[in-house]
Order: C-alpha cells, then structure tokens, then sequence
C-alpha cells in the first residue's frame, strides 16, 4: 500500500477502497504515513467528499484506533446529545441530567471550547471540586446509579481523530463536511451510546454559517450514526442570536441550574425540551413529559448527582466578576439584532474562551444581555454586561461588539428555533 | 503571515497576494513553514490554479530563493531550450552545439532521468571524463568560449523549487500546471538565459497525454517566461512513438553524434532542426540555416568541443551491452504502433532509468528499434534490440512492451512531429 497511490485515487474523484482506509487511518496514527502526505490527502477529501458507504468505513476505522465503550450491561438505555458549537449553547448541562431523570443513561464525552464556542468541560469545571476524569469503570458505575456523566475524552477514544483534527487544524482543512461529520460521529459511536441527538447549529456564530452546508452535515452525521447502528437525529437550530441571556462558563452554569429548578431564559427551556424530547423518543421513554421534571424538582435532583457523583459540590458558591462593564441600549425600540458571532467573540476576547487548546480559560469572564432579539429595548438602559477577569481585555471586546447591536423602531419577532430535523 | 489563511485563502479560490506568495515561498524554503501546511496549499493550488500574475510572482519568488545568473557580459546572445521529457528525447544533446555553432550560446542547466523519460546529464554521463560539475565562473568561460554547456542545477539555482518537487513528489501533487510550469521555468530564468524554446511532449510516453493539457501547459510557460523579460516559444511535439531509434543512456549518445555527423533518423533531424530554428529566431540568428552545419562539420566541431570544455574525451569509445536479446516482428506489413510509453518502461527497467532520484543508472542499458511507425516490417525480421547490463531486467522488460507494438497490412503514415507552436 503506498499513500501517494491513496492521495492520487482521491485526488482524482476516486472512492477509496476499504483496504486503503484500513491502511491509511492504521498507518497514519502509528506514525508510518507522514504528516504532508495526510494532510494532501484531507486537502483531495475537501475537495471531492466521500461516498456515504466510504465515509462509513473510514470513520469505523477511526473509531477502531481505539476502543468503542460496551455499554451494554446498563439495565437503562443509552442516548446522547452533541452539539456542533455555539454561543451560550449550556444545552447539555440541562439536558444530560434531565434525561438521566426520565430514566435514561447519557454516557457524554464531552470536549473544550476553541475560539468563540464554548466547551461543556470548561463549564462544568468552574464548579468546585468537579473532575471530568473519572476512569471507564467509574463512568460505568455513575450511569448506573445516576444515569449521567460528563468525561472528557479518554486517550483511547478514537485516537485517529486527535492526530488528525490536530493535523487539519493547521493545514486549512477543518471545513470539510465528510470529515467534520466523521470527527464528531467518531468519538460519539466510541463512547458507547445507542442513540444520538445531534443539535447542528446554523449562523453567524455557529461554524456552519449556511442552512444547506448545516443540512448536509446533519444527513452525513446521521449516515454515519445508522450504519453503525447508532439511532440518529438531528436537529438544525439557529445561532444568529446566542442562546439565552448568558455567555461564559459559570455565568452559563448559573444559567443552566434556573432552568433545572423550573426558571432560566424561554428559548433555553424550549430548545432543552426539543432535544430531550427528541432523546427520549429514541429510546422509547417517550411517556414522560420532561417538562414536568424541570417544574417537580426531579430534574434539579439528578444534576445535584451528576455534580456530586464527579466529585463536585453543587451547593458551593460558584466563581463571579467582581467588575462589569455595562454598555447601553443604543436607542429605544425592539432589539432587532444582538449577533452571536461578536457576543461570542466578546466573551473569548474577555478570557472566556482560548486561541489554542494548550490555553487556560477564565472560569468568571463573559457576557450577559438583558434583552434578545424581540425585547422591547429603552435606550440608555443597561443591554450588556462585560463580566470582567482583566480590565485590559475590555477594548478588545467592546470592538469585537462594534455592529453587533440593532434596536428597530418597529416590532421584531425572535427567529425560530428550530429549522429543521433530520433522520 | 499566516500559513493557515494562505492555505484557506487558495482552497476558497482566491488570488494569494503578492505578500503572502513572497512570504510563503521564502519561509518554506527557511523550513519555517511545515511540509504539512505546504502539501495542504498545494493540494488547494492544483484544485484552484493560479492565475498568470500570481503563477508570476511566485516563480519570481522561487527563483529569488537563490541567485538569477547575469550572462549579460556574453557577447553572443543566450538562448536554451527545454523538454517536458519524452521517450529516446536525445535532442538536447544535438541543440546545444549546433546553436552555440550558429553563434548563440546555450546556457543549460540540465537534470537527471526520474521514470520512463531519460535526463540529458545521464547521457552525457556516458562520454568518459564528463562532468556536470562546473562552478558559475566555468560556466561563463566556457560560454564565452565554445558557446554551449550543459551543466548540473547548482545548489543556488531556485532552491525552493527543489523542496517543493520533493514535497510534491511524494504527496500527489506533481500534476498541476501552474506547479509544473513555475518548477521548469524557476530553473530555467535563474540559469540566466535571455530566451527559451520550450517542447512541450504530448502523448503515451509525455508526461502529458492529452493535447490540451499540453497546450495550457505551454500557454502558461510561454506567460511566464514573457513576464520575466525571457522571449519564450513553445512547441507542441508528439510523444506517441519514441524519437529516432535508441532509448537508453550511451545508446542516444552514438545517435546524437550522427545527426551532429550529417546522418541519423529523419525524425530527430526534423525536430532537431525546427526546435534550432525557433531558437535562433528569437535571438536573431535566422540567417543562418543550421541543416548546412550538420552537413559541413561545423556541428560535430562544436560538440567536440562542448564535450572537451566538460572534461570529456570525444573520441572515447562508449560502453556498450555485451548482451543483446531480439525482439522480432510479429507479421509483415506497416509498422502501426511503437508505443513511446511502452519502451521507455522497459528501457528504464533494463537499467536505463531510475525509481528515485538516489537510484544509480546503466550508461549500457536500453532499447533500440530498427523500424518506426510507417515503416515496412517482415514477419521475423529483428525489429527491437534490448540492450541488458543484467539478464535478470530482460523478463520485466519484455513484460513492459507486451502490446506495444502492431503492424497493419495497410499503409500507415507516422503521426506528424509538431502539433502546434504557442508563442
């Protein structure tokens, strides 16, 4: 097998064929294909795609560099959520307890924040005491007993993907949809779930700016899902506007626990019931209405375990700003437009969120708004707020807000939530 | 500088500007820039193209990487030429004399044999004590002198060129135009000629195999070379059969000595001739008609002495195989088809050519035909020689010309030797 011979077959609108995807995932994460030669070879796959039964193959592999978690001796269904990335997307701090309550279990690996999204690690690390390295035994007894863990990613999950989302992230070739599809269903399928619900943001501040590139993602994903006999679907949610009124990682914790006790913004309740209405179809719990869970206190409960179970106290006081910024409504209307590109960048900008994963990120820095798009607005009133770790970050993030702002004389409905659904 | 937005810039389709050509270029070359994020851009580059400033700009750039020759204290105008490399293409060695016999000189940096096509500095290997070996201020003596050299790419001649052929040998990017036109043509502006004549092959034994990948090809030399004052025409020349009758080292050498003798095969003559007359042309020599100098002696007095210049004995008998195994003609008739691509195969496997560039070369080795296409053949006649330095190639080499060659019991015309001129 000779990997030029693979990256002139692609090159060409060739399909691979299995025996060069098994040889080339093998041999490149032992180290025996060179860097240059893969990173040609991503460049030819974001050029001519990937057949679906190709695509399969390639991802199996992926997931075959490692291990694939047996869940199966949990007496609960399995199911998790993913979400492609957003601004203010605290979905999953809600959601995996919430599940875990109606009686499922959610075996999350989850990962960082990189640019202007945030991670649900750095989120769920700012509560004190809470680790996201429990090993798989302690994983497989959390979902037994509490039905919900939050881990990071272990060396053995598909290692190919770490070696070669590195690669892509330096050579131009992150924004391909076959391999973006198999990064994310890789590490997904691994992790041992039976069924997924995949949230594919769409909009300024999520990385797929266009409906139809997030349509194609989604039916790739799903693809891939069910021919690994992993129920899929997925949802295409907007992310021109940052979800809820809150921006950053314990500002986002705090968010999430009003929604659990029954409170918190109505488009995160919304888009929180849509995907665990969703997770529980799939899975055949479809009996209980989640909603009722977030009011009867039975959703607050499972969170308090899920916090505890990894070592966290969920009645400690969470890390705040002790300076803010407030910037003003421009002009008294409807708040037309509040971009989730700049307010996400915004909250990068003020230590929220890292350049490069080697980073640390601030657990007290963000933003909050006090008005979405659709709100009536006065103008001078407080809009924003800049929860500061370092006051020299603030110009930054005031520029990064410059055009983020619309206030319309006229009344302005919210967007949609929800765009579309795929399965 | 960035080489992640220079890659992305390229695969969206975008012009790279002239910053970051010049930038990307010298920082590669510096080793500042990975092998991974090049072969990405040149992915991208043979995806998207180049357009004719930018393809410009970076062969300026390469050929910056080291030093451009100045021959402009020559009295006798510079003019080279350069083919894309064909099968028993010993044209070089009859040009370079009979050119600088005419008055110009001929200032060319030649390569080695990579494949099935043969290098100029392999043959000229051949002829005892020749080397390729001279130092810049050689050169110009020798220039000045006898009027023609064929010497080895110095280490100063666009080095970058010689980094990125490397890269995109091994990384499936060899087969882009704008690559292959600013690799030859880096080389040839920086050995300082004032004018080139480019033959550009076509057909089964060329690198290109079709004529309109051959045209755009010269199309964009002949720009490139306009856009660095260098007066560059090119012709299109067909590479369906091989040229003359020998394909192999000290084999094209004794060919080469009797066209500069007056005789040889009327297509190497032909092409000879036509190539010299559109260099001589260009530098406005055309008064003189070479076919009189390979008649007269004058010719063969020039190569005597580009051959002494170098160190090399003209009178020197050449190695030759001691062993020669026949091929005869499979039925009487009009020999229909030699395949170019088909001898040159088998010529490189008995020792001709090399698999990589470290590989050492037969001076004996080859294959000679004793008929081309539209020549009589009788059923039985010896109609190729292969030439063995080691009866253990011969079974691969015949393997190599199983079907290449037919004969029709109609009459057949060779195909014509120049398909078109871009100037």
């Amino acid at each position: 097998m000779n990997a030029v011979d693979l990256i002139i077959a692609k090159r060409d609108g060739g399909r691979l064929s299995d025996a060069q995807i098994d040889w080339f995932i093998r041999a490149y994460t032992d180290g025996e294909v060179a860097d240059e030669q893969a990173s040609a070879l991503l460049m030819a796959i974001l050029f001519r795609g990937m057949e679906p039964d190709e695509l399969a193959r390639w991802t199996a592999q992926m997931i075959a560099s490692g291990t694939r978690t047996d869940l199966s001796s949990l007496s609960r269904p399995t199911v998790d959520k993913h979400s492609t990335g957003g601004v203010g997307d605290k979905l999953s701090l809600i959601i995996c307890p919430l599940v875990a309550a109606c009686g499922a279990a959610v075996p999350q690996a989850a990962g960082r924040g990189l640019g202007h999204t945030g991670g649900t690690l750095d989120k769920m690390e700012t509560i004190p005491g809470w680790r996201s390295t429990l090993s798989p035994d302690e994983v497989l007894a959390v979902l037994a007993d509490s039905g919900a863990v939050i881990n990071a990613a272990g060396p053995d999950l598909a290692p190919a993907d770490r070696k070669l989302y590195a690669l892509r992230d330096i050579t131009g070739t992150v924004e391909s949809i076959p391999l973006i599809a198999s990064s994310i269903m890789s590490k997904k399928i691994a992790e041992g779930t039976g069924a997924l619900v995949l949230d594919v943001k769409v909009g300024s501040g999520a990385f797929m700016k266009d409906e139809s590139r997030a349509h194609e993602l989604a039916e790739t994903m799903v693809g891939i899902g069910t021919a690994h006999d992993v129920r899929t679907v997925a949802l295409l949610t907007q992310m021109d506007v940052p979800l809820g009124r809150t921006a950053g990682n314990a500002l986002e914790v705090v968010e999430a626990v009003e929604v659990l006790s029954g409170g918190g913004p109505a488009d995160v309740v919304e888009l929180s019931l849509a995907l665990t209405r969703e997770m529980l179809g799939l899975v055949g719990l479809d009996g209980t209405d989640p909603a009722d869970l977030l009011q009867d206190g039975r959703a607050m409960d499972a969170w308090d375990a899920l916090v505890r179970a990894q070592g966290g106290d969920p009645t400690a006081e969470l890390p705040r700003a002790t300076e803010v910024e407030v910037v003003p409504a421009p002009a008294t209307g409807t708040l037309s437009r509040l971009d989730a590109l700049a307010v996400g960048v915004a909250a990068w900008r003020l230590g929220a969120g890292r350049a490069r994963k080697e980073d640390d990120v601030s657990p007290i820095a963000g933003v909050t708004w006090h008005a979405t798009v659709g709100d009536p607005v006065t103008e001078g009133q407080p809009l924003l707020e800049l929860h500061l770790d370092d006051p020299a970050k603030l110009p930054e993030a005031l520029e990064a807000l410059e055009g983020a702002i619309e206030v319309s004389p006229d009344p302005v409905s919210p967007p949609p939530l929800i765009l579309g659904r795929v399965d």
